[in-house]
């Protein structure tokens, strides 16, 4: 993906948080689940590509890496007050707000550049792509994600 | 790459599944109810604007039509065997399959037109054009969808 394509969505993202604070806390917990629902499904996906338990299709994977560099950017408007109930997210995360959001973000720049490494074909960097996106994920689910 | 990583990130199993065919039942299900929902959210939003319920920010129209163009094409995938159970989806849909696939298609069709029609800032045609995605959802709500 382009920068400047990178830097509408983030901005946009933003633009989003504000209001997101007039969504009703069940709804931002709807809608955080359903993009984190689409996200497993895509980068699972990728993810079998990248181990190789699934051949990498290259149509399939520009739709998966498109899919996870959108999603991405939901969830984050939509842990406001109050959505601390019905979900597995963590406490914590509302106590260490800044930390949250700081790997929240770095998982939203990794997932970023997926559309880009898929389109290349150049399958090392689409392996080592895969694993930054899967560490920036799993870096926030063991800090405030219960089992 | 670290697998580690990407097993705490790959939730379900049948996440690395290609085809709908070959995922769990209880899975289309919720995979076409996250779609439904991030649909919800952003056509929702695009048709406030269209409506001047909401003033017209064409970076956030931008990202809901996008949003919408690409989920969109998501549920047709998930109506497999076996998925009338938990859902709105009413067992007509799978009496009168060619029906309820033209009313999917069609909508489908019509939400990839919405990314090109808000980028264009026509304000006559993204009305037209919202009110178009908007009949065609209702067109498949009303005939294939419990109230």
């Amino acid at each position: 993906m382009r920068k400047s394509a990178i830097a509408a969505v983030i901005l946009a993202a933003t633009a989003v948080a504000a209001y997101a604070q007039q969504v009703k806390p069940e709804n931002q917990v709807k809608y955080r689940k359903a993009a984190y629902t689409l996200m497993n499904l895509n980068f699972g996906s990728l993810a079998a590509m990248a181990e190789d338990k699934k051949p990498f299709n290259k149509d399939e994977a520009i739709r998966n890496a498109d899919f996870v560099a959108m999603l991405s950017t939901v969830p984050k408007n939509y842990f406001g007050e109050g959505t601390d109930k019905d979900t597995k997210a963590k406490p914590d995360i509302w106590t260490h707000r800044a930390d949250f959001d700081s790997k929240m973000d770095h998982m939203v720049t990794e997932a970023q550049k997926l559309p880009a490494v898929v389109r290349s074909s150049d399958m090392a960097a689409f392996r080592k792509q895969v694993d930054e996106v899967g560490s920036a994920c799993k870096a926030c689910h063991d800090e405030y994600r219960l089992k």
